[in-house]
């Protein structure tokens, strides 16, 4: 089955043709909030050649599935907008719509490091912590917005997160979360990137600031492991590219947290097969799930 | 069918005989700890009939399903025991075994307050905090142990947890924390019943023990519905008991702790329908779905 996977997050347009499992086209198109539905549909254009038959598109907030209803993100000019009819007249085919989230684990359970795998849980860092759930092999979407564990509540004190609330796991570590730890620690032009870089040069003061993200890391993972059990923990976006600083940290906060666990096999904790296509791949397999009658995706 | 449903807690075995959904039999005897296996055996003679066709065990602890294999739990003298080949040995039955939460969330959607209902956290309240998933109308058991809800850490300070940890949820609202408050605030010999009547009374250090307590409650529920999005929440156990003096706090905790979610609905949060058999009532559940065919009850 061929298929068109686009992934709308809140600065690019990621997409690719997806043959089977082979990517065969791929593109990112940056876009500035302006006529995003738009801009959906010039991508698939694209991308698209006469034998692809369903599209899918991956949105960055609370989406309904199957439904395609948007309701609300705060990185998308959208508001309970119903993208899927919208985007299935302007395009012509059929179209899957989800939360980017979703697909990506999605994405990583059919194609990356958690194939095979029935329960997973896929964490994607970027301004915040997107999460999807695979149980059972299926995106588990729960009445409609399940996965968005980066509000879980781990903490009385800390920072103000963007819903309103402290202690959010978001607001102890996120891409944005080293973002300001790079701010602080190097100076104020730097990111993530360059804090990583300095923790691999030796700076103390970065591999420490990564230490203690990683420990907030570790804790939430706990409290998912615990509540979930799952096989698999895959950590992809910005914790992904801190690589060891991060996780190493993670996984020993994961252990000293689920200490009555001994008597249980703790889960894996490793990095994201897919890179930041990850989503935009698992919007075209959910598009192939949906409307090849394989398997419906959902569940 | 008619099935025969035990469970075995810290300090009783409950049990009941299911005809169809009709509770045709129930009983209750204390145990010691010593022979929890020939206790069980002999509270199914008690209840059988001829025509029992399947046994169902629920276990207080971390309990391997389908194999029965009772990994470990602290309030049962059990410890990686095969529980249902010698069961089935010495019943001549067909046994399930499960987790006594699993068992209580089971009942609860197939006879209580979440019936008809696909994604529904049953939360049962004794000295800890016990989670049973049903999601997509199934109970949902990850790898093996999922549902541990009461580990899940809401703070950095707090009490010491029987896990080690601290700021495990379970040390912040549970039975326990209510008979502990009971003592603080009344007299050595009170517990929960007599908190929960002083705020009846107009107590209002106990009505502010049980809004603190009712507090925590939500916001570790919040976090599970950031999680999982289920359609209900059940109470049931201590925190069912203590009702509206611990359920509003809690509800307006959840609130408060899901502010970006005023996009979404929230769930209910109910109190549990079934009262103290619910897990027993589940254990004859499952060996009904189990062994008639009609569905596994597994996820």
């Amino acid at each position: 089955v061929i298929t068109i996977g686009l992934d709308a997050g809140g600065s690019a347009i990621k997409g690719v043709r997806l043959e089977g499992e082979r990517i065969a086209a791929e593109l990112r198109r940056p876009h500035h909030g302006v006529d995003l539905i738009g801009l959906i549909v010039a991508a698939a254009a694209e991308l698209s050649t006469p034998d692809v038959e369903a599209v899918g598109v991956g949105l960055a907030g609370l989406v309904r599935h199957p439904g395609g209803e948007f309701v609300w993100g705060p990185h998308l000019p959208l508001f309970n907008v119903e993208t899927r009819p919208i985007l299935e007249e302007k395009l012509a085919l059929p179209v899957a719509v989800d939360n980017d989230a979703n697909l990506a684990a999605l994405a990583e359970s059919r194609m990356g490091v958690a194939r095979d795998r029935s329960h997973v849980l896929v964490l994607s860092f970027g301004s915040g912590i997107g999460g999807g759930l695979i149980l059972g092999g299926r995106v588990y979407r729960g009445t409609s917005f399940a996965g968005e564990v980066g509000h879980m509540r781990l903490t009385e004190a800390g920072d103000l997160c963007a819903c309103g609330n402290r202690g959010c796991w978001e607001t102890l570590v996120s891409g944005s979360v080293l973002d300001r730890a790079a701010r602080r620690i190097l100076d104020r032009n730097a990111t993530g990137e360059d804090l990583v870089a300095a923790a691999d040069r030796g700076d103390a003061e970065a591999i420490a600031a990564l230490a203690e993200a990683g420990r907030w890391l570790g804790i939430g993972v706990a409290n998912l492991v615990a509540v979930l059990d799952p096989e698999l923990v895959v950590v992809g976006g910005a914790a992904a590219q801190a690589g060891e600083w991060l996780l190493e940290p993670a996984r020993m906060a994961m252990r000293e947290n689920l200490r009555s666990d001994g008597h249980r096999p703790l889960p894996r904790v490793v990095r994201a097969g897919l890179g930041p296509i990850a989503a935009a791949i698992g919007a075209a397999i959910l598009a192939g799930e949906e409307y090849s009658g394989d398997n419906d995706g959902d569940e």
